[in-house]
């Protein structure tokens, strides 16, 4: 089954935009303009794993949080930023993000594009917790990190 | 962690390349010019899926096979099609590709550039079982993949 891409909206045929968070979190908590595909996993396909396409809007970005789960990222559209545990990592067109278990990580869209990337996920999974006032003073404690984390 | 991606060629700074199949097939045993890098999964990461990037040279093509674990492929670089069950789609920058389980399917190169998609499976997954004589000549039979296979 072919889901075609269409460049026009960047979205694909038979693959529905979803809400960014699915557990009742809503915008203005935590993140900002953030939209998600997916691209496997919503139609019952026997996988242990989902794939999304996640887009950030200028200025936006996903939750600073942290999961058992692991996360396996790829960028496909516009510019920005990861945190992951202690470090920023600029990021654009096919580079590639880990981000281990029970690591802090956020995604900030630094462009004045959409920032979009694939995020594939264990079907299964914990539940992501949310920073913690203590992380974000601890980030703005790291010189690498200060300035960077978004609430 | 990030995995750099090296635009000059097309791979990605701490992903090695793999050979195709890990099996012991070797080159011309049904797939012709096809190289493998896994971008998670080589390294104990504790996941259940595995992401791997395929590139296939002009001329080239993946085995046609069949196996009960299921593909989400996303194309990334040059153009191609894809056979899936008695489909043939063409495909090209963006455009998903979902494999249901014991689907025959094969992927081909169809431009004078490099063809290259990402892969994710499951990490316990079963070993895939190649063509019969039996299926090309069905494929040859039905008017949507008449010449389409690769062997």
């Amino acid at each position: 089954m072919k889901h075609a891409f269409r460049k026009d909206d960047f979205a694909w045929d038979g693959v529905d935009a979803a809400g960014y968070k699915t557990t009742g979190e809503r915008e203005g908590e935590g993140f900002r303009g953030v939209t998600r595909h997916i691209i496997t996993g919503a139609n019952g396909e026997p996988a242990q794993f989902h794939v999304r396409y996640y887009e950030v809007e200028p200025g936006g970005f996903t939750r600073l949080e942290r999961h058992e789960h692991i996360h396996s990222v790829t960028v496909v559209r516009g510019t920005g930023y990861a945190i992951v545990g202690d470090a920023v990592h600029e990021i654009e067109h096919l580079d590639h993000i880990y981000v281990p278990p029970m690591t802090l990580h956020q995604f900030v869209n630094t462009g004045t594009a959409p920032f979009g990337f694939f995020c594939i996920v264990d079907a299964q999974r914990d539940r992501p917790q949310p920073a913690t006032a203590h992380d974000v003073a601890r980030l703005e404690r790291n010189a690498a990190t200060t300035g960077k984390a978004r609430v």
